[in-house]
């Protein structure tokens, strides 16, 4: 056990976990969809006021708000040592079009949590700390997703950001401005000691296994791949079941493949296909065309690329049974991302300084921290969502799950950044 | 060897099959689409000009045009005896939106040649004929299809035929209206003798078969299964095989289960899927719902009905086997219709006198002579057409086949209405 973790159990510093819920419920009625859910589209009308009402707690809670060219939202505190990078946390206030309440949003309200029960114990710590809030996570508005930390992280261009269109028109510069958060701060303004992002898991792996907090590893590699199968079109009262080239049923076959290939690849695979359209849409025609993206996912590089060759070869043969030809391209491929192993390990400690069951697992999901991971030392904190459901209106974590994580950010940034000076005169 | 076949084989008239191609190469020009194919959606502009250009032909020919209340066109030629029933022949001059030049067309040519041979060959019979032109058979622009045929044989009453509502906008009796080919004709001022529907198959039964000539017994029944598969939406990368409930997958493996279910039925079985909807559409979503809808086909009613009772099972039975519910509602059914013996019999006899390579085969798809049937005795004829592609702008049938078909027609057409008057005196 680290020193952070016996300080912890004797001495520690909590989160409000009232607080932290309440926030969770104001900012959810913004923007609210069927009753449970929101739709904050990435610098919607919606989205700047979710922003407004962030930056209102971040003000009262001392922090000063500065903003870069992507409106990406930075609350500081500053340190007893001015001269030392930044400890970092925080997610996206931006939801999916029917989303829940805590997807991104959890993350935020973590790290200020973090920063307000530093402020209610009286804690400086040596180095400053920032809270987050990085613009259109979801890349529903505008593509891609994980747009403000990747153009953060140096991924993309400022002239290439500043042109993105989004799905209903509107340029992503003249959005941010318009939003109020387009701001002149550039990365070289913050340098970052670390970035931790607390999320909630978004499938059912800590549900399941009865425990409050995951300890996040990694993000786990990903691969995308189109397929399009080519049969021919035919009527279906004339044509015999053995001279038909039907695709969509040669569609079907491969989904059934697919699923053989994966669960073939172990428990840590993933491999899905939830996008699949017919060239054709009528009941008594045989489909000639149907094109399909696979969903593919490990922890592990090598796996994921054998992966990838297995699915492409199930789809050519699979096809060619059903008398259909299959072409398979890669529209990308992003490699397993392995977070620092001494900012999981703070987790790992502060989970068990706080005594929660805790999981250590990768990401099924890409995130924010991914980016950052290219920048400083980062890891994650995973809560549980109750049956694993998210980008749904039914998503829910509990209060006192929320609190827990909540905890084992604060400890672990605390940790990270260093205790200056404490009320009781220990610092 | 009937009376008909041996007096045709002697001294028969014959079609032109120059004059039978050439006009179908002059209708392709009204509505063309992608060079080779026709849009001539139901009295739209295009259809109302290919209704003209067959209107001229028809005077030309010495015919009586007359219409009624759904647009349906009559071209008639008195028999001697003006006081029997009416031999008519017909089909349909609308087209799919992206439709070919022989679907429907070549009917109500081949019915015309039929009646222009007879000119050429001065020929007079005892019975009136009949050239028909059915509206809206395809029911793309107003539904259900073969509209015209079923409000002539009593199946849809004047009011709702007048108010059916395109897809576009426009109201029935107002288009038909605006066609020039709304008349004062109703069913009851032409009693029909007998229906013959020359047709393109359709389908690779002919064509695989070597056959020029396809003697149809029977429209085979049809009924269409709604099947709403429910399983739960979740997180691609986050969830793991084991635990989904994906509804997509499930679709996908009701796909190759109703294929065994159609194919365990035997080589007149036609089961297949043209309509698969998820109700999500994003390649890192499991999706969590998707409607389908079955189309099964066959000529016997007893096992149409079990194929339908096994396809719900199948539908059932896998759905559970992947977590997820599948409800399954029949949308409608339509028994098998057996064209009239004699009929059927009239074009055979033909196709053995003319020395055509014929087989005898139930009809795949619908046609107005299913309705007719409830009318008066009915057959069909097919001709085959190029890797049994329709529906599509490739659709082709040859100018001799074409020819042998009409000819078919001609004569069974001749047999029924009886010859008065030949220039030889015969008669």
């Amino acid at each position: 056990m680290s020193g952070a973790a016996r300080r912890s159990r004797t001495n520690a510093p909590h989160v409000n976990a009232d607080r932290l819920w309440s926030r969770h419920m104001d900012l959810a009625r913004i923007g609210v969809v069927e009753t449970t859910g929101n739709c904050r589209l990435a610098l919607s009308d919606e989205d700047a006021a979710a922003r407004e009402l962030f930056a209102v707690w971040c003000r009262d809670a001392g922090l000063t708000l500065r903003s870069d060219r992507a409106g990406n939202m930075f609350a500081l505190r500053p340190g007893r040592d001015p001269g030392r990078a930044v400890v970092a946390a925080g997610s996206h206030l931006d939801t999916q079009p029917h989303g829940g309440r805590f997807d991104g949003v959890s993350g935020v309200l973590a790290a200020l949590e973090a920063v307000e029960a530093l402020n209610d114990a009286g804690i400086e710590t040596e180095a400053p700390l920032a809270v987050i809030n990085w613009t259109n996570e979801e890349g529903v508005r505008f593509a891609p997703g994980l747009l403000g930390s990747a153009w953060f992280a140096g991924r993309i261009a400022d002239e290439t950001l500043d042109n993105i269109v989004s799905a209903d028109g509107a340029r992503f510069a003249d959005e941010a401005a318009r939003s109020g958060w387009s701001g002149d701060m550039v990365p070289a303004d913050l340098t970052l000691d670390s970035f931790f992002e607390l999320h909630i898991e978004q499938g059912p792996v800590l549900e399941d296994a009865g425990a409050q907090v995951g300890v996040v590893t990694s993000v786990q590699g990903l691969c995308w791949l189109d397929v399009a199968i080519t049969g021919r079109d035919a009527h279906a009262g004339t044509t015999p079941l053995d001279a038909r080239k039907d695709a969509l049923l040669a569609a079907g076959a491969i989904l059934v493949a697919l699923r053989r290939t994966g669960l073939a690849a172990g428990p840590e695979a993933r491999v899905s296909v939830g996008r699949l359209t017919a060239a054709t849409d009528a009941p008594s025609t045989i489909a000639g065309h149907v094109d399909l993206v696979i969903d593919i996912r490990h922890p592990d590089g090598e796996v994921l690329a054998r992966l990838g060759r297995e699915c492409a070869e199930a789809c050519r043969a699979v096809a060619a049974d059903y008398g259909c030809e299959a072409e398979v391209s890669e529209r990308f491929a992003i490699a397993p991302q392995q977070f620092d192993g001494d900012c999981v390990a703070l987790v790992e400690d502060a989970a068990l300084a706080l005594e929660l069951k805790y999981l250590t697992m990768p990401s099924g999901a890409l995130h924010d921290a991914a980016n950052v991971a290219g920048l400083a030392p980062t890891a994650m904190i995973f809560v549980p969502c109750r049956d694993g459901i998210s980008h749904n209106v039914q998503e829910y974590a509990a209060p006192e799950d929320l609190a827990a994580g909540a905890d084992v950010l604060l400890h672990a940034m605390l940790e990270r950044a260093g205790i200056a000076r404490r009320p009781d005169g220990q610092g």
